[in-house]
């Protein structure tokens, strides 16, 4: 699959309402898939989004509030119950490992599918996922508890070969990958061949960017610069700047001057304070700093192709 | 409010699906009300049956499997969010409260409004609340752990004054409140007055018990007998006996026999598993042994009126 799909399983902040669910999503990029927080229900939204529980194998929680991971015991639970064999990875706070293991213990609950969690790195950016194809980073933000954000980023990937000159310039199969990663050839008279003679240029990897729960962290760009797609927290409006200050969240203006400095092609806000019955002025406020603004719109997947660079969004859970 | 109100948020077993979640009820009997077990999401299935948080006062757990409690904390933190000042009151298995303040522990959270919790008895039918029109017991059921079943009686009603007859013995008024209760007159004269002669009969106060997760126990009838409504658990058909048998769980032939010894009026059967896509089968099999069988539909309310006294039920959530 040469695209992003981030399906948005809950945006409410602190307390859920009838049609809107606490903090979780399933990115889908490349053929990697990450359940990103896991509130409260997170269990039934992956159905009613229809996303298998066969594809959870890392699940990312970003801090210790229960609007973030009240889910996962219950969904542990239900993977055992489905009789789960493959192993499952969990990043998050140090204290994630026990908050779990005590709800397993007190419903006397074994898990026999293998659980490993890793501890995320409170004070820098770290590489907590890695595979040919992809790396994972988390990096802290502010919000008076540990808590984390999370960069996804494909690796480059390889050119593509002009396979008219290579034919032109005979050169041989053992060479072909050291040119795909970007190497000039050297002929056997000596002359260099550049490599953009012999290449077409690669499509940009994909990236996307979650921050949530947190004060705006105005050296983000240090960390990310010019991803696909950033998701950022914007529980209030800026007519509540001082609550947000007060409780370490960010307005809509601030998640857009985020996505400003960071060179984001595209912000989703989210995380909504339940004072909001609508949500138009929280996409209203994010817009006028930053065109390219939407709201994490509740039941739907947003997705990206590598190729055409729209994000493009559509309903998925029927039941919302 | 003359009736026995019972809203049914959520029937299924252990995992839930899509459109089925876990257990939860809300009981509302006379001005009493009462919050039946709290399956993961059972905070959202409240809005979405338009019951106010402040009308819950009492939850009872009937025992500690996820699929009865893990909706419990974060009720209890929306609540706080929600600058509850209210006592509330929970009845459960000894550990409930251990586990409950865990989880408050490891999400930093603190609830202010007085939180009470009550340890049921696990040997015996016990008295847990009682007010002056209702009484309220726990019981022992059979599930492998300890877990409760819960019986709601309103208190026998005052007999209604028959006011020509009063007014013909000259009664005084310093007397009512004894033939109320069901004395007899003795007039100046030295006559007896029989008390049938004074006062029509009183409606019979309504009643409800919840038995979940148990299997089945043949001496319920001595906990309560001809009551209006029981809820039974009926996880599996009688082709899947020996599953039932295993995990400590009835088939719904065994939920209609329990029905027809404690001479229920009408029975609900709940609890389904998963592999019942649907519920037909499982009706079918109750009602061929105990006529009055229903199935405990979510999202519905189901009402008995003190003086009809006919089950009728009516859709009470507009999402599901």
């Amino acid at each position: 699959m040469e695209q992003l799909k981030l399906s948005i399983l809950g945006v409410s902040s602190a307390i859920p309402l009838s049609n809107r669910s606490p903090s979780a999503q399933f990115l889908a990029i490349g053929n990697a898939h990450f359940l990103i927080d896991c509130g409260e229900g997170t269990q039934v939204k992956l159905r009613q989004h229809r996303i298998g529980f066969g594809r959870i194998k890392h699940i990312l929680i970003s801090h210790l509030h229960g609007d973030h991971f009240y889910g996962l015991v219950p969904l542990l639970s239900s993977l055992q119950l489905l009789d789960r064999q493959a192993p499952l990875y969990i990043y998050g706070p140090a204290k994630l490992e026990e908050a779990v293991r005590q709800q397993l213990e007190i419903t006397d609950s074994i898990i026999s599918y293998p659980l490993h969690f890793k501890v995320l790195e409170a004070s820098k950016k770290s590489l907590i996922f890695e595979s040919d194809h992809l790396e994972v980073h988390s990096f802290p933000l502010r919000h008076g508890i540990e808590c984390f954000g999370f960069l996804f980023q494909e690796k480059p990937l390889p050119l593509k070969m002009n396979k008219t000159e290579l034919a032109k310039h005979s050169i041989p199969v053992a060479e072909i990958r050291r040119i795909k990663a970007g190497a000039n050839w050297i002929n056997p008279e000596g002359e260099t061949i550049a490599n953009e003679e012999l290449t077409f240029p690669s499509e940009a990897p994909l990236s996307y960017a979650y921050v949530t729960d947190s004060l705006p962290v105005k050296h983000l760009h240090r960390v990310f610069k010019g991803i696909d797609l950033l998701y950022h927290e914007a529980t209030f409006l800026s007519t509540e700047a001082d609550r947000a200050l007060k409780t370490h969240h960010s307005t809509a203006a601030q998640a857009a001057e985020i996505a400003e400095i960071c060179k984001a092609q595209n912000l989703l806000i989210g995380h909504f304070s339940i004072r909001y019955k609508s949500l138009k002025p929280l996409l209203e406020e994010a817009a006028a700093h930053f065109a390219n603004s939407h709201i994490a719109r509740e039941g739907y997947a947003f997705t990206i192709d590598r190729k055409i660079r729209l994000l493009e969004s559509e309903k998925e859970n029927s039941y919302s």
